[in-house]
């Protein structure tokens, strides 16, 4: 693997998952592995679970850490190529990223969609800038259209509670207050279409995702029927991707509720957190013994030190 | 000790300057006991001596380190119970919280009063939460009501430079030109009255702390005669606790002055930092060979030391 | 070594040279001897290549590291002595630096000039005032006047890359949109000057340096005639000294381009970064062959690692 910033940056499914189960029963055995080596994390997000989650693993690997946050802590970044650089931009992206290839021998990198320009955020422009400029392995930290660490940790966290040979997993849209990316639906579906279940979405008309994620996954827009039978819930907001970024409805029937969670079959409740409560889900849900949301940001850690253990064993060949 | 937020949760106080003082002598002697072991240091406000004391610390015993602001780095968290969540708060405490709990051994937290709602503010709303919901040992970096590290500190200055079997210890209101909590005066006098001293707090009309703290202790409106044969003098503001988190004065006779200073019986000055130069104190005075503010500054990392390692053993146990 | 500050802090220049390319072949060679250090990074100011280079360089020490910025994380700072701190700092530096010698080894720091005062950027009024109250070495990050760790790595780029006896290395002012500080070219000129070099500097009229740093150095006001036939071409904008800090000219004509080049023998081009491309360089120079600037970014680390290694010298002797 020489990135990890989407699914089929994997070989072998399964078998990342059978490994982060083996680093999850004994999370130091490669504490040697990351010696004399520097991960950089640099952010020009906020973050939490990403962050603290990808600290904890690269300390389980001895690996040495600098996290830097580029909102302001940094220079502006420029993106454009060719760019006559006499604005508010103090460095090109291609330069700063060039420097970091010097320090780091592995580069976690958070850059959020702006939602402005589906095209610029579809083509990951700063992303593949990192990709083209820093000659070291990147690691994405949730990029403008995915987050592969947190739906590696989801496929984890669904094997390790799955009680059905092929569970009914429903990712179901959820109403929220602001504008959100599609990176974490893009991802779910991306990585859960690869394993043995029976996937389906739910939302309302106007919030279809990208075709090249849910190509061939059943799209169902009345969510009562696409939560009846559900083995596993997993609740999330997007704005809309065929009217760019935009909020089309804000309709709390969409809301996981008790009410909604009694069609299920006592199905397991996910979030990728963090979560608008009582908007997205009620409390009495989020709360229940049903609710694997700690589960998942535990997973977190497994999934990222797999990512950095595979990308380390690359460096070494 | 579970955690450490107020002197109660200390078992034995003598005990625990003794074990300051050899840690003192000796920092690195316990460095294998945080091995594969992380520390979260968290903060809601600026930090300088409590920021860099702890880290320093938690490098003496091996710690693993991860430190986050929450004001930029991470999300705006909703602290109300039940809220619907469709304003500013992307996040709630529980959720955060319960997360940070997954990837931190021991939480160091650090969010002040307000100063606009005492009842919130006393009863440390957010503290509270963080040892509801996380799971893990939590050390207070400083809370709405308490400094307990500052005051650990305090009290392990005052047992090095006394040379009186029972000093006389001046804890004096001083003018400021803000609003500060009572955080630090409160810790200073649950710690020192349990030391062997004579405590006498000193402060104008109006200033009076909460008899929770000062139940049993003498306090003087007059400052001239409560400094009279002093052996420590501390100085601290703090808005009034009664006129919750008013100025009611910035009387620049309170100021501790060299002719203040004579009164005394040739004692140590002491205070916290930050400090604002003649308002608090004059330059002559802290810059004086009584001075003990850097010795102080110095004793917080044997304080957080003492307090990591303790909670560590928690652990352990 | 007692601080590393300035040029004149080195003792054996040529000999610094060599110990640099020594670090750089095994830079992991002196990993024990940061063992129980810390080694404390402060900023004022944005930074990125040193903010990192000299985290790693610490890394291959094995030194602890504590970084901070003082613009967000800590207290607004008081530097005028005698000050009474009525107002917006909450604390005076003095005592600030006292505390962080109580917590460091080694107290890195970067403070830029304000460009409104040449007597305090010039005196340096911050930094001396770290080097006056911590009480331990004090490493530049970069402070008003000059930039050590960029002249160090800058000389020994010039040094690796130079295939002539005497080269030509030319510094020539380049245009910006902002008003920078002279850090840069007068550290340039304070090192280079000390090489078996030829060294020219060329500027618009009115940008001549301090003289404490070009004395003795040829001045050119004819770009064109300094490039030709020149080794090595270092692009750098500063704001004017005699018209302190104001932006006199961006002349356009200065960009160093193509054409420019060819007037060199080949010459190879250096910039410390961030650059304005497009407007103190053209992407075609600085994305061809002859551009060292990832090679001086790369040799940060070792100019860190030199300096860190010396002061921690110091310290056990």
């Amino acid at each position: 693997m020489k990135h990890f910033t989407q699914f089929s940056d994997i070989g072998d499914f399964q078998e990342s998952l059978k490994e982060m189960k083996k680093i999850k029963e004994d999370p130091f055995a490669e504490h040697a592995r990351g010696k004399h080596k520097t991960l950089g994390l640099f952010f020009f997000n906020p973050s939490l679970r990403t962050r603290l989650s990808t600290q904890k693993a690269a300390q389980n690997l001895g690996l040495n850490i600098i996290v830097m946050n580029f909102t302001h802590e940094g220079w502006q970044l420029e993106t454009a190529e060719g760019a006559i650089m006499n604005g508010d931009k103090a460095e090109h992206v291609k330069d700063a990223v060039g420097v970091l290839g010097q320090y780091c021998d592995i580069i976690g990198l958070r850059s959020f969609a702006n939602l402005k320009n589906l095209t610029q955020d579809y083509e990951e422009e700063t992303l593949s800038q990192f990709i083209k400029y820093a000659g070291v392995p990147i690691l994405s930290l949730e990029s403008a259209s995915r987050h592969p660490l947190q739906s590696l940790a989801d496929a984890l966290t669904i094997s390790e509670h799955s009680t059905q040979p092929r569970p009914k997993v429903v990712l179901s849209w959820a109403p929220h207050p602001r504008a959100l990316p599609q990176a974490v639906p893009n991802s779910f579906v991306e990585f859960i279409k690869n394993m043995e279940v029976e996937l389906i979405i739910t939302h309302p008309e106007g919030y279809a995702l990208s075709e090249q994620f849910t190509e061939g996954v059943r799209i169902e827009y009345d969510q009562d029927k696409a939560l009846t039978g559900a083995d596993f819930v997993y609740a999330k907001n997007w704005s809309s991707f065929t009217q760019y970024g935009q909020i089309l409805t804000q309709d709390l029937s969409w809301t996981i509720s008790e009410e909604k969670m009694k069609l299920t079959q006592n199905a397991k409740f996910m979030h990728c957190l963090p979560v608008r409560r009582n908007v997205v889900v009620s409390d009495a849900v989020i709360d229940s013994p049903q609710s694997l949301v700690l589960a998942q940001a535990e997973n977190r850690i497994y999934a990222a030190q797999w990512a950095l253990q595979t990308l380390l064993g690359g460096l070494s060949k």
